[in-house]
């Protein structure tokens, strides 16, 4: 239709050698109007590269790989990289699945993800570039991008402080969870950088359910100890604390301030009143987690935990609009 | 390795050729030594497919693409098909994008969805089988699955009805949205089937919210309606009614009985009592729609609107426990 040479065509639709421009226009209005699509897998075969990556989850896609899954999506979207999606469901089997057919379809990358950042097995001994998000890897030679907890921890509690409040409390998930565990430390180091320290019996760890929140604020005010503040490891325990105190009179913030961890908008939002709350940006730890696989990608090998800060999103579970009272009003309410 | 011609290697590995039994197991057993994957991509490249699919969601992962997306994933996986992950957020420009994109790398089929179900404009007019999952194509020469939202507010009025009550409400979400009206209709017929109807006033649409439900909630009280069960168009707007209703002192479900819609686990399993709830049942329509895309890259095109049947999900709120209570004690109690 352009009535030249398939090498014409070639370099007119790649942009290579010497053409001119009329040419080059003559031809590029041709592909046009027979609707020519590049194949980019032919491309894929004579370079050596597919421009796709694997994105492996170990867990069911959940309220957690929404947010890693569109930070991810958007770093490589960015890169013209196309996302293969695996939905391995904590199934080794299926992820062994998985992992074959990711190898046989020449993967540049793998991004492996966990629904709480504990430390997984690593995926296998292969050459091929793979990334840990919100998930780490057993492997030291891995890279694994995680959200900072101890930080995290270490914000909520300094959020209450800056608060006026001075006798906390915890009311966290099971102690199998790493992420528990670092929200505590985070959480004591806060304290005893103020001179402070949180009792031993106020700290209560249970599940992640708003049930468990009920029921720990429940025994928090039965035990008749002295609390002005409490840091819950999770929105959903929060909301279950927030609904406890009101339904016995207790006025959040006023009486007890309260921090979530999470910033699930569902719940956080609808909470009454709607929390102030950790948010662990996953969104931006997705969109680091692709920006290391292209690097490595790229020959840049890297290893280690990455961890990323936490931010704290303010809304008034922790009586933050009146923070200028507390330094006049003396003791705070208990 | 295995001391044959390449001719050899290529029969041995395909399958195909006339070789002897010991022949080929010494080639798959060179080709396993050397860790050898079968390249997809050259294999696509002669066979004319990709064993590809892009799924394109017209609105951000949320709440309602997840057990979708783990349906079409399990009915592709299992077919061998690969999936391309594409969120195009809503916005025309990305979508387009996407759609290059997805064309380019020559995919099999696409499958697009959408955030409620409502009519989007077609993807475009281009021969690439595509299926609209949980989202209608306003092109009718196009196939759309999606929940049949008459029939689930039929499903959760005929609930209501079983367990003896008489004098219903509806509390729903924005009239923009198809599945309200639909939902409302579903509800309608089912009370029309049984010699009644909803009166106007009892029929209150808003957002789709807590905070709406517990307004909706009082209003209703406060209006001094002899309501004894409350069909609510979310599982938001059901924990809303439910938390209003109960600090009113309104026991759920003696005195009203609720049914939600949804089944979102987090919200309905949370609510006091837990909710009753219509189940869309969006990891069986992604597995449909799926399968609907495989029929046609298969050659079976198909056009239309398929509608899938909800279930109800029988938790607390709805008083079924003493449904056999209810023919016995005549006048149910408002």
């Amino acid at each position: 239709m352009a009535a030249v040479s398939a090498g014409t065509v070639s370099k007119a639709l790649n942009g290579g050698g010497q053409l001119r421009a009329e040419t080059r226009q003559r031809v590029l209005e041709a592909a046009r109007q027979l609707g020519f699509q590049p194949n980019t897998l032919a491309r894929s075969l004579l370079r050596g590269r597919t421009y796709t990556v694997g994105l492996l989850t170990s867990d069911s896609f959940g309220r957690f790989s929404i947010p890693l899954m569109q930070g991810i999506e958007d770093a490589l979207g960015a890169g013209q990289l196309a996302v293969f999606l695996c939905d391995a469901r904590g199934d080794a089997v299926r992820e062994q699945h998985y992992l074959r057919t990711l190898l046989s379809r020449r993967v540049d990358g793998i991004i492996v993800t966990g629904r709480r950042a504990d430390t997984r097995a690593p995926l296998s001994q292969d050459p091929l570039p793979v990334v840990y998000a919100y998930t780490k890897s057993a492997a030291p030679e891995d890279l694994s991008v995680v959200p900072d907890d101890v930080q995290g921890g270490r914000l909520a509690t300094e959020h209450l402080l800056a608060a006026g409040r001075r006798h906390l409390a915890h009311v966290t998930g099971p102690t199998r969870f790493e992420a528990v565990l670092e929200r505590a430390n985070g959480m004591r180091a806060a304290l005893a950088a103020a001179g402070l320290e949180v009792a031993r019996d106020h700290v209560l760890t249970g599940s992640w359910s708003e049930a468990w929140g009920r029921e720990a604020a429940t025994e928090l005010l039965d035990g008749d100890r002295h609390i002005d503040g409490i840091f819950c490891g999770s929105d959903q325990i929060a909301r279950g604390v927030a609904d406890a105190l009101r339904e016995r009179g207790v006025r959040v913030p006023e009486d007890i301030a309260l921090v979530g961890y999470d910033n699930w908008e569902v719940i956080a939002a609808a909470t009454r009143p709607p929390l102030t709350t950790v948010d662990m940006n996953l969104e931006g730890l997705g969109q680091a987690a692709a920006d290391h696989l292209l690097a490595m990608i790229g020959g840049m090998r890297a290893s280690g935990i990455v961890r990323l800060p936490c931010r704290l999103v303010i809304r008034s579970s922790s009586g933050v609009s009146s923070l200028r009272d507390w330094p006049a009003s003396g003791t705070p309410p208990a």
